[in-house]
């Protein structure tokens, strides 16, 4: 054990063992960044699996971000866990309705979740919008509705709700359509790795603009 | 899919599936809930063979949250999923100190981790304490030495943290010892798992004195 090594250099040594046991394993360009932070993130191989892309997402939305796209989560934890000093640089912010009182009063009148509300919230957002949605299938199926009914365009659904209940199906939903996503395929998620790829797709910014994190 | 299922229904589903695919193991009461919390917050049943406590810890936990204890956290994110409603009805509090600017600044000066200077920090705090820590593996080892010099004397150490440097060793240092842990064995671990840990014990101690949720 060595207690006095540098954050940067265990962050380092973390991302050569993931990738040793990834045996040489080799993802697509912008994708691999994503799929390591995540299973930093977790300690979970599975992720390798798991993640599934559309098509020039990691382009599309790191562009955006650079541009100071805003951030909306599901969670206050996904809040919590997005680095927003490194969105801050870029201009962009990160919000989360869920904890306000309008949002809990409108869920109870209408007998829905608190998490299908704030979507609705967020979808009176102007400009470019990423969600990342880590807890709620509601959130992602509402979000669904909204976008086939062209109330909102995100520029990127990160859908990795994690559970036992309607959670595998309202990501499913996602895969293969023409909405820009980032899906982890099957029960495992979290508002951690939401947040993780949030931090992932703003780090690669930062690699390629030379930043220090 | 069913999208319309009121959230208490889905957690109880979900805790039912859980049930099942655990196939009729048991485990020490009070553990069980803990056990069932973490899965349902991962979809990971590594963490019915991962999860390690102490004797007796979850009673005398559960005893001092009743009591009012404060919870400490290594991260925001952490300090994000624990349910403040419930624990503040109990008098209790959960606080974090990794983003204070002289956390930053003193161990900057001493080039050591925030999360051990924030360890230090929460050793002066009065009553009784519980530590959830699900992210640095340098917080507990700064607790277990503090511990072994009697500075403190914790509750309970929820030692939790993920990856892949440095923290089986930061685990293991606790199990079989005195000071009272549940403790996640390996790799695996997060600050979603540190609150879910917090958090079953508090629905503890709402099931037995038949508050709602």
């Amino acid at each position: 054990m060595n207690p006095t090594m540098k954050p940067a250099d265990i962050e380092k040594n973390s991302f050569a063992i993931i990738t040793k046991e990834l045996g040489g394993r080799t993802f697509p360009e912008g994708q691999e960044d994503i799929i390591k932070r995540v299973i930093h993130t977790s300690a979970d191989f599975d992720y390798a699996d798991n993640l599934v892309f559309s098509p020039d997402v990691v382009q599309k939305a790191t562009e955006a971000l650079r541009q100071g796209a805003t951030i909306v989560t599901d969670t206050n934890m996904a809040l919590a866990g997005i680095n927003k000093t490194v969105l801050g640089k870029f201009g962009g912010q990160a919000v989360c309705f869920m904890a306000e009182k309008q949002v809990a009063d409108e869920a109870k009148k209408r007998g829905i979740t608190r998490a299908a509300v704030s979507m609705e919230y967020a979808a009176k957002l102007e400009g470019a919008v990423i969600f990342a949605i880590g807890n709620a299938p509601t959130a992602l199926i509402r979000l669904h509705e909204m976008a086939a009914a062209r109330e909102i365009s995100p520029v990127l659904v990160i859908g990795v709700p994690v559970g036992f209940v309607n959670v595998v199906e309202s990501k499913e939903l996602f895969i293969g359509g023409d909405i820009p996503y980032i899906i982890a395929r099957g029960r495992k998620g979290g508002s951690n790795i939401a947040a993780a790829i949030v931090n992932a797709l703003l780090y690669q910014i930062y690699a390629r603009e030379g930043f220090e994190k």
